[in-house]
């Protein structure tokens, strides 16, 4: 009999380490869609942008973060204990980061560092949502520096609220692979970023005109869209944690087919939204679409039916295209819809778990909203903003003019495909 | 001993979501290998087609085509039975569509929704075989339509007639995961658009001289193939449907053996093969072969030695280099290879199953090779004729000259690196 | 009791089987990272290299490289028998080889079969190094004749030496993964071949000035070195090649953990490195220091804690950008750093692995070293300098001045993208 029960904490932990591994991808499809969407010569500086937040995010999450979004013990559902980043012993917790856990008659049935894999690569996605958000325009280490503060402090705290058992996990607010504690987390932290940004020279014009800026290279921006959709099998059916029984195996099963579903919806329904308005098939409406379906479902892809989650992708898939265009209108410069994607599409993804799940109440989602939202546009607003006093976060009209590779970088994406006049 | 079936029951919703995942990933594979394979002014449009042709497939599946392929009453072995979708009462298979089965005493031994996510993420890659072959003058609107009724309609019904029990496996036609069902079926519907499509405008001349259009962007085709040999691992591999036993395991590894080893055999010979007729190691050629040995090895990958793999897929690579110059002079205008690939060594992938396996009869391999060719082609071509007569299938010579990324998507793939006047 | 052995045989198999699709998918990863740190006029030919190569190790190592590097019976601890291979029986061998084991009571744990495709994916990577650093001025087929040299010989017969029970793993050399066994290897072997080579035209003239030759395609480079980084969960992860019980599944899990903490290190160093060095984000350094990192952690994932994982990383983040400027300064050309990457830092990590594993010796590390350099450069020197004579290695002048595509592969990879008279 321990045999079977070594035998469900090695295949749980299997199953860890694979999802963990699809949602570490994702960095890759993230870097890809934001490099297809911005111009080439913008392009050097965000794959560094992409690289050096994940690994920043690990680094972070590993010294820092881990112990405040799942504390030994908290202060209260509000605030998490840091009295082992304080000094105090917590030998405990030390012991699961170092060791893991080999005994079975331990409450944990799958070892404690495939947990720790699946949590900090989860990290990095919240920040890459930002990324893409202030592209071709911010200084690069002063994204580097606020990514510290985000994977470190900012999205540790809220993730303790619902995940690590704090008040919003006490308050039945329902979010079952972060479309809030993740998407719109990331999406209000780049909100406030944008804000004290500016939008990039050349978007808007005194007369209100907005000028459209093409992406670079849609192949990459597609594949990177494609990578994202098969690493949140990843995110979202890895976030059962367990899958070793039946009733278990069922949800998770679920779970893939949802996600896939709600994806498809998204992109039908963006392709047909656009076709509407725009009397073309626009890709990157398209490829929003598809992302849109997948934050969408990502509050609770388990309980839908698969002709439900379709239809929570289709609504998702025409949000999106309108809060791009509203988005735009207001003059809040996101070029890659970062803020629409994961921010808009969220909020929508929290509130419709109450179509489907009996245990959800809407007050609760909206309790959830609201706290992360607020909590995380003022912490993000003021380190955004204490980072413009003492180092600046926009680069220089030349350098902007130029192209930020030039002066982050050193080097250019694609030397001999562009011509360099062109501005 | 319940834990030990649970355990079973895990592992295999477990293997089986995995592989879906990768049959997903392929989708991928097929979008970056058609965008490496056309020329950049018709790039956007051929990755819209590819991401909205996997959506639309996931959808009419779900509605329609599982219940087709899959039905709970059959009229006939080969008309499947239609009364669920005429509204008839079919709770039975709308519990296994909702909430998967969880009583471990069924004979159902793993999630139903696994399977249907396995089945799901099959179809998309039949119908991705036809968006390469019409690549580069089809109208959007008409090929979208088509996967509507390829996806929801044709692909189920011929695929009822092998996996869903229909006659085709009665008479002991051998297709281990679908070099017919899948392969065959894509390659003949594009066979059927073709023809009624005709070639790109400058291919072909008066005077019967043949003008190569070469490929944008090889790193993007070379990128497709890899991330198809990769997936095909999930498409292979996942075709045992259970691997929680030690006979089922070695199976399944002989068949990740054996998939890697055909596709290894297509490429050496494939290189070789270009060698000799052109003197060059023809890249295009070399990425068609590795494809060729894995279309070829499909119909049997668990039956051969590693050896007798390899050789199956040599003959596949070097088939498929002299089907693509013969399709050519037969002036089909196929931009990718796709019914070479797929269709010509999709046969030869068909017939080699009675060289390796003793159950498999040549009578009932070509029965099933005649039955899926006859109705799909019939099939198709009505479908396509419907959609020339109602809505035309063809852009417009100037469309077709200035690029279908205008007139379908109003937007270029590369819009810096391209010059535009070079038409 | 019996099921439960059968269930266990399954999952360790299929652990075994995702692992080695992960290292399969490596395959694209260094194709990809090549492909975007060459000049746009040799892709093609690099592209045409890295597929070609895996192929062709996966023919070889199925003839003969399985057979060297883990022997039915070995002639003493340095050379493993051969008597195979000159037509003796061995019926033992050959069953492993098509069959699989299917007898639980066999000490065979998994499938052989499996073990066997994770071996054979293994083997391209060795190979994989070496071309990028042969890149841009080798011809195509001394490439490829090295190649079956050195995946059917050379690395299996230093891979005996270790994995196949050799003297070296007698010593107690400590390599877990293969920062020795695999990456010294093929920096070694790659080494051997610029020598013999010598370097670009224009990369070092008369007065020892060096020019930079920048990569064309950065987003194709980040996206290889994403790629790597997720195939190396299987890489390494896959290593411990059990994973079906607590003690086993928790050392797979800490592998997972330090091998992404060690990447994340590896870019966080080289970032500050290059600042410092350059006043710039280097993203082609920042690319080198992920890859640094997963090298140096191979030989020992398992013992460090995260933490040490991550500083382990970090050296190698800074020895890479020193290395590569001082192989640089040698003149050694090596387009891709492959040397500094695989090479030295392979060095640094099997050296770290004396500061966290108790039972490794420093003597023992250095002693694998040694033999691993002594042998590999010998037998791959005498090797390209066979076919230098025999065939020659390098293209002419000319050919190298209008790129190999034209001269090797007759097609180029972006040909509406860049100006042909570039040069």
């Amino acid at each position: 009999m321990e045999q079977v029960i070594e035998l469900s904490y090695a295949l749980d932990t299997f199953y860890l380490l694979m999802s963990g591994a699809f949602v570490m991808w994702m960095a890759a499809g993230f870097a890809m869609l934001e490099a297809g969407l911005v111009r080439a010569k913008n392009t050097t500086e965000i794959l560094t942008k992409n690289i050096a937040l994940f690994a920043i995010a690990c680094v972070m999450y590993l010294l820092v973060g881990y112990n405040i979004m799942y504390p030994a013990e908290a202060v209260n559902s509000i605030w998490p204990g840091i009295s082992f980043l304080l000094g105090a012993d917590n030998t405990a917790a030390e012991v699961i980061m170092v060791n893991g856990d080999s005994d079975p008659d331990n409450n944990s049935v799958y070892s404690n560092m495939a947990d720790f894999f699946f949590q900090v690569v989860f990290v990095a996605t919240a920040m890459s949502i930002v990324s893409g958000a202030v592209a071709e325009r911010m200084k690069l280490w002063a994204f580097l520096a606020f990514s510290v503060v985000m994977t470190g402090f900012i999205y540790p705290l809220q993730g303790y609220w619902k995940w690590g058992g704090g008040f919003l996990d006490g308050l039945g607010f329902y979010d079952f692979a972060g479309s809030g504690v993740v998407h719109l987390c990331g999406a209000t932290a780049a909100l406030a970023g944008i804000i004290l940004l500016g939008a990039r020279k050349g978007k808007y014009d005194k007369e209100g005109n907005i000028t459209p800026i093409p992406g670079c290279n849609l192949p990459l921006a597609t594949l990177g869209t494609f990578i994202l959709w098969m690493g949140w099998f990843g995110f979202n059916g890895g976030s059962q944690l367990i899958i070793s029984n039946v009733s278990d195996a069922n949800i998770v099963a679920m779970v893939f087919v949802n996600t896939n579903a709600s994806a498809a919806g998204g992109v039908v329904a963006a392709l047909i939204a656009a076709h509407i308005l725009f009397g073309k098939a626009d890709l990157s409406m398209i490829l929003n679409g598809a992302l849109a379906g997948l934050v969408a479902i990502t509050a609770d892809p388990a309980s839908p039916s698969p002709l439900l989650a379709t239809i929570i992708g289709m609504v998702a898939g025409v949000i999106v295209v309108f809060s791009i265009i509203g988005i735009d209108n207001l003059k809040l410069d996101d070029p890659v819809g970062a803020i629409s994607v994961h921010g808009v599409v969220g909020i929508w993804g929290l509130i419709a778990v109450c179509f489907s799940n009996p245990e959800a109440t809407f007050i609760a989602q909206l309790t959830g909203i609201v706290s992360i939202m607020t909590f995380v546009f003022i912490a993000s607003f003021a380190t955004w903003y204490a980072f413009k006093l003492i180092i600046g976060i926009r680069v220089t009209e030349e350098e902007e003019y130029h192209g930020v590779d030039y002066s982050e970088c050193g080097m250019e994406a694609y030397p001999e495909f562009t011509d360099n006049s062109k501005g």
